[in-house]
């Protein structure tokens, strides 16, 4: 175990589909931050963390301060948010719509989205200097792969400009074209769970979509995430329509209180990334029984120690564990993959956006095969840099005025007049 | 990272002074297992644990289970468990008093405690292997030392029989008597904090011991644990007489709903090591805000990653951390250490009775110099078993017939009248 050496920040930006939801419309370009930590013996770990300016903003500002660092996680948290003091709560900008689909936005949780790339290169490189895969760090994997989900989004066939990214999806714009993306995900990963985007039609179209899935896939496992768009009225009547049909219905509605009122009145399991994304939510949202699932995600929670903390706060209050998913590469889901084969609770299918994404920072992307991504037992997270990948994406970064995710202004650009709804929408 | 070749459980008995405690007086000598897990690269790995038989018969049953495992944590307690339930319920003796310590006794509690001397071994092992420490296992520490509390006991000078093993620190059965023995912790190890162990003598004594150890020590932190021995009623007077004097008060009564009375009437922190001992107890008391301080001690909740896991619950539910001891020795004084350096809001000084043991199994025995002991940077828990003293306390297990703690039986032998008391006692 040597020191840190030096630590490496870099900006990029990587192409990203018109997805849709409640805010408007992914990007053709997303910003994605590249964490290097490299210790004195040469190991170099690798971590990822989200790209909008506030976040890369404090993780350049962070990591010079790691440099002579053992290979610690215990205590990384309070340093980055000490600094997240420093670099001044007036140059974070609070004003990225993109970031309601998480919720309450903090500086707190800013920092631990930052700290979570740092402590996440740093078990890499912890992992590799003693010849061990992260899961070994994090006290053993209990299963051989983990299970992911397939997300369905609901999506335009091509972003507005012809010399934007495109894909061969095609349209989901109706239940039937989501059934087809559906079966696709089934076909070329093998995925046998399926989570549908919402908050972007009606609700009935929402319920129909899912119905239609019921339909096609009748013993498998459905959700369903508006990202709180709805009432709590709105919610009940999804919910009643769709029990016994959806696995859990995530974020129907915002806030805890309302969350906790849906909850008491309906049988279907609410799962959240929303209403508890921090660990200072979690007691009124336990006492008021307002979520029966929370959906992890080791950037929201400060790191993959913490993932298996709030798994250990989940397992003592009989509250169940999932994961949960932004846009993210390889280096990403490595790190979800690893954790996620540490903790005996995680007994769903986790979220993942990555078969959504044509490019990587990683020489060999991980592959999906009956929906499941094997555990890698290679030294630290068991993937490489591709450098080539990684400095294309910087200078596109460095080329473009890109800075943040911002999904209505993506939409805007179709629809002169979108605004990001507010809550509730329906 | 090599499998698991062998394990071995090996019990002792180790001399024990004439301690005195709600339920009697420490027997002349006390049970302990000795765990090793030896890899197939030859690493040998230590765990210590309770010694009763019941522990013993668990641990014995579940050691060949471990040949061939990979050096996990990860998912041990459920394997524990499940061994429990093969060895049979029937065959756990539910009649040990010395438990009454220790809150309400269950398979499952048995079972962690079990599960902790394997986990401990297991780190060993592993940071043996990999040339690491334990606290490089569990993230890295945060503190180069671990400062801990002097053990306060009252006591006789001797056990009643000539040949029982003896010290030179004489009795301690009044305030004087507590006040000489806190001098000499002092002096000899440089405690700054003390705990006195109460429900040995009415209150009102007990609480003239702690005024005069605050004399004594005007600026020191000073703790008073009568081990549920009191009413509420007599909590809240004891509460009222020691409030500003005391750190927190540790369990004055026993259950969660008396514990919660006493708090919600008195402004003196209750800590506890009773009502909340294991994971599935901690909903209850925190919701009633009954105890505002839990101990940990890894070897009641199922290892040192547990101990983490019950931090981070405290740290998110604004409880307080501290760390409670039984009779032990040097190899769970290393793993205390160990995981102590490692939870960044363990902010209280840790329990250790150590200092009252003349023996180990270790052959370098801790020292205290300011009442911290320095964490071990050397691979594993960083201390060697001493082959022949564990040959040794295992021959005298062998011509014994001790075969668990049993502090009523011991008094006994001083006053054939007595019984354990009931509670409250007063």
């Amino acid at each position: 175990m040597s020191p840190i050496a030096e630590v490496r920040v870099t900006p990029i930006l990587i192409s990203d589909p018109p997805l849709l939801n409640l805010q408007g419309v992914h990007q053709p370009y997303t910003p994605r931050t590249i964490v290097e930590v490299i210790t004195e013996d040469g190991a170099v770990g690798l971590g990822e963390t989200y790209g909008d300016l506030d976040y890369l903003r404090l993780a350049e500002a962070f990591a010079p301060k790691l440099t002579g660092s053992a290979l610690t996680v215990n205590g990384l948290g309070p340093r980055v948010a000490a600094c997240t003091r420093q670099v001044g709560a007036e140059r974070i900008d609070n004003t990225v719509q993109a970031e309601g689909l998480r919720g309450s936005r903090t500086l707190a949780k800013i920092a631990a989205a930052v700290t979570s790339a740092f402590e996440v290169a740093i078990f890499d490189a912890l992992g590799r200097e003693l010849g061990v895969p992260v899961h070994a760090l994090l006290g053993g994997k209990v299963r051989d792969a983990v299970e992911y989900s397939a997300y369905l989004f609901y999506r335009w066939a091509e972003h507005p400009e012809p010399d934007e990214p495109r894909d061969g999806w095609g349209a989901a714009l109706d239940p039937a074209g989501v059934v087809a993306q559906a079966k696709r995900m089934a076909d070329d990963y093998g995925f046998t769970s399926f989570k549908l985007k919402g908050g972007v039609f009606e609700p009935a179209q929402e319920v129909a979509a899912i119905l239609a899935l019921h339909d096609e896939f009748p013993e498998q496992p459905l959700r369903l995430d508006p990202n709180g768009a709805w009432s709590v009225e709105t919610s009940l009547e999804v919910a009643a329509r769709l029990d016994g049909v959806l696995e859990y219905l995530e974020d129907p509605t915002t806030g805890t209180a309302n969350m906790a009122e849906v909850a008491r009145k309906s049988a279907l399991p609410l799962a959240t990334n929303m209403c508890v994304t921090a660990f200072d939510e979690i007691p009124e949202a336990f006492r008021l029984d307002a979520v029966q699932v929370v959906l992890s995600d080791h950037h929201y929670w400060g790191g993959l120690r913490a993932t298996q903390d709030l798994a250990a706060i989940c397992r003592t209050y009989g509250v169940g564990l999932s994961m949960h998913s932004n846009t993210h590469l390889g280096i990403s889901l490595a790190a979800m993959t690893q954790v996620a084969s540490t903790v005996p609770s995680l007994d769903y299918a986790c979220d993942t956006h990555r078969p959504w994404q044509t490019e990587d920072v990683i020489t060999e992307p991980h592959t999906f095969s009956g929906g499941l991504v094997k555990v890698s037992d290679a030294p630290g997270l068991g993937v490489e840099l591709d450098r080539d990948s990684l400095a294309a994406l910087h200078q596109r970064w460095l080329d473009s005025d890109v800075r943040r995710r911002d999904d209505a202004a993506a939409m805007r650009r179709v629809d002169p007049a979108w605004t990001a709804p507010g809550f509730p929408r329906w």
